[in-house]
C-alpha cells in the first residue's frame, strides 16, 4: 500500500523560510532554478525555454495526517477536506505548479517563473501542461 | 533523497490490460470508480459531483528507469527527454488526470468520467483544478 517517490533534483529559491511563501505561484512568487541531479539530465532533454510545464514538487516539511483545514489558513473559513484544497498539509504531499520555463543550462539548472514552494524542496517530476483544460 | 508514499485509494476500471487503454483521458477512455480508504474519507468531504478536478494516480507497471522515450510509442517518432512527455514509464510514474466527478458516495466511492488508468491502480492524490490555466 506504499512505494518509493525518488528525488530527481532541488528547488533553489530565495524562499527560505515558509513564512516567506506566497500560498500560490500567481501571488508574486519569486523566480526560482530547479536543479535536476546528474542521473536524471537525458529526462529534461525536449525541455525548451518558453514553454509551460507543470512541476511537481515534494512539500518536505508538510504535516501528512491531516484531512481537513481551514483554506488559505483562516481559522474563521470553514474547515474542508484536504483533497479539495491546495493545501500542503495532506496524506501525499505533492506540489502541483505551472511555471514558465526561462532557461535551460547544460548542467541541469532550470531558471523558472514564480514558484512558491521554500528553497532545498525536493522535485519529483517534470510533466506538459494538460492543453485541453 | 527519497520519500514514502501512501496510497488513499484505488481504480476500479473496465481496462484490465494495459493494451486496452488508451493512451489519454479524452481519447474514449471509460467512466471509472475511484475508492478511497475508509482512513482517507475525511479528506474527500467537499468533493462535488459535477466539479472537475485533478486526479494523481501511481502507474505501478511502469519501468521506472527510462529517461528517454517515443512519443505515443511510435518508432519512428524522435526520442524525447521523458519529462517533455506524458508517458508512464518514467522515474516517478505519477499519472495526472483531469476529470469530472459523476457522483461521491458516503463510503469513498467516486465515480468520475474519463480515466485512462488501469484497473487496480492505486490513487494517491485529488486536486482542484488550476483555474488559471
Amino acid at each position: 500500500m506504499e512505494a518509493t517517490i525518488n528525488f530527481i533534483g532541488i528547488v533553489h529559491s530565495p524562499l527560505k523560510s515558509l513564512e516567506d511563501c506566497p500560498k500560490q505561484e500567481n501571488e508574486q512568487a519569486p523566480e526560482a532554478i530547479i536543479e535536476i541531479y546528474p542521473k536524471f539530465l537525458d529526462g529534461i532533454k525536449n525541455i525548451e525555454a518558453g514553454s509551460e510545464m507543470i512541476l511537481l514538487t515534494w512539500f518536505h516539511l508538510s504535516d501528512r495526517s491531516e484531512l481537513v483545514c481551514h483554506p488559505r489558513d483562516n481559522p474563521s473559513a470553514p474547515l474542508r477536506g484536504v483533497f479539495s484544497t491546495r493545501s500542503s498539509n495532506r496524506p501525499n504531499p505533492i506540489g502541483m505548479h505551472l511555471v514558465k520555463i526561462l532557461s535551460v543550462e547544460e548542467n541541469g539548472f532550470i531558471k523558472i517563473s514564480n514558484l512558491e514552494a521554500l528553497d532545498q524542496t525536493p522535485v519529483i517530476d517534470i510533466k506538459p501542461v494538460l492543453k485541453y483544460i
